[in-house]
């Protein structure tokens, strides 16, 4: 993959004179989210690597003391012109950190500020793999494989030659479930997006994008774990729960909160990894693969609603359209 | 202080041949919360320390790898016998790791697991200094200054001895604000919480504690810098938002998020430490500040709301009550 090519030459360019030891993960809002997976698989796999997960602003407003020529600077942005995103790039160029950017725009500022950069896909037939959570999840393997000869890395290989397979799968098994969704829940106003492990940040992106930007609905994102510590005292049948139940070691966690919604909850929708076939993948790495799957499954969910709410996904009020 | 009795206690034991590189800030709900200032602030302070902050049950089930003897695990639990916190502590023990629990409850379980324990006060006569939030913070602080030498230590303990004195003045001058907030946003059913830097785990806390919990109302927290990036276009007069503005780096963040929310939003309540007299304290600091002083501060505001609803803070219907 591209990625390991970008990895080796740092590796053997800037890393080879000062090791890499911090890895910063800078973006904002659906960007940012592409970067959870990443952030947990490293804080939870590497033995010596540092890493951050950051919006941009707060970067570069309160940059972090440890960022300079040890440190591997990853921003990404789709239009790649978010001033903030582009002056994180640029403060960590400054520090002396190496930088690798992602963005959809050949042409985007972001890409002056680049060592390398990475021009990914998109659209509804590009390859998941080709997309940014998957790229950034790649470049960050292929990292601590080489820093410390991570040994799930083949497995890593071989989740990401299934994980396209198991999503043309899903969406199957979810078509008819989405247009259900909508029907049922087009009129709700506010809904709590649960989720743990990897996949807690795209919980969050789901509510912040999905929900409160495409579709100018109130939304908030819940961790399973911390579910029953504060936020499970609303839980009535005011407002509908999506659960995204993961594969893996913190199913436990969403199967909890899954038993207490059966029980207080009658609006609540299950997307559930394994029910839709991620278990085919290595269980050593199935975990980081969750959120892969997740994505892609409720931009249909979100495109079901969209569609029965006549409110497409690109219509904004604000961002791109006033001043802030 | 106690706790800097406790760190070099276990700088030179614990720590003298295993030295110290990982620090695992672990609780569950509102103890989770007074842990994200120490975690913001060892991110951006040290050079080369790793730090975590997990929900316990994720703690639990995913345990990361670097977990062992090079491990401070500071476990925090209000009750003391919170299922997944007491399993954290005692993992943690198992892998090796130096423990220091917090608890207002002398015979909690977690005690069992515990290198330390710091047994805290709690009530509205208590020094915040003796609440979980400083302290944790102040053994983080003290940790730094062991490992690296810290050059804020000093303004850190002269930062311990004023905000006592600006949280008193504080109450003060939002006494008549508190009221109103209360008489004007008793009927509403959700809010938004906004801040950044260190106080944004203080932003998810007021959501998922204060509100979700105790008052039983919707609540989101979000990141004042995020705020841009999807959330923004759920704005208009359907909902208060609820602006926690720091002093210090990141205010600026804050900042933005007000401008807008004065032109698009008639429901914005500003809480704002600058104008409650945090600049007193010095500026190398004054950052990690914020979140003490907002604890307090809204500890008023949510006791009028609770007042004027009739909803007692310490009504649950489902913690503590029914089996989960």
């Amino acid at each position: 993959m591209q990625t390991q090519t970008i990895i080796a030459s740092l590796m053997s360019s800037h890393f080879q004179a000062t090791p890499l030891r911090q890895i910063f993960l800078v973006a904002c809002g659906g960007s940012l989210v592409d970067m959870y997976p990443s952030h947990y698989f490293l804080s939870e796999q590497s033995d010596i690597l540092r890493s951050w997960m950051m919006t941009a602003n707060e970067f570069v407003y309160a940059t972090p003391k440890a960022l300079g020529a040890s440190s591997l600077v990853i921003v990404c942005s789709h239009g790649g012109n978010t001033p903030e995103s582009v002056a994180a790039a640029k403060l960590a160029k400054a520090r002396g950190a190496a930088t690798v950017t992602l963005t959809h725009n050949a042409e985007a500022q972001l890409l002056q500020w680049a060592d390398h950069n990475l021009l990914y896909q998109w659209g509804d037939d590009t390859p998941v793999t080709d997309n940014p959570m998957a790229l950034i999840l790649s470049l960050c393997v292929d990292v601590l494989r080489q820093v410390e000869d991570y040994a799930g890395w083949q497995d890593f290989q071989q989740g990401f030659t299934q994980i396209d397979a198991v999503i043309r799968q899903g969406r199957t098994q979810v078509a008819d479930r989405c247009t259900d969704f909508a029907d049922r829940y087009q009129h709700d106003s506010l809904f709590y997006v649960l989720s743990s492990g990897a996949s807690y940040g795209h919980a969050y992106g789901f509510a912040i994008c999905s929900l409160m930007e495409m579709q100018r609905v109130d939304a908030a994102s819940i961790h399973s774990g911390e579910f029953f510590h504060g936020p499970f005292e609303v839980t009535d049948n005011h407002v509908p729960f999506i659960l995204l139940m993961n594969e893996g070691r913190t199913r436990e966690l969403d199967q909890r909160a899954l038993s207490f919604l059966n029980r207080y909850n009658d609006k609540t929708v299950v997307v559930d990894a394994r029910e839709l076939g991620l278990n085919a993948l290595p269980a050593s790495v199935v975990d980081y693969f969750n959120p892969v799957l997740f994505y892609s499954i409720m931009c249909d969910y979100r495109a079901a609603l969209a569609d029965i709410r006549q409110h497409p996904l690109s219509t904004r009020r604000y961002m791109g359209v006033v001043d802030y």
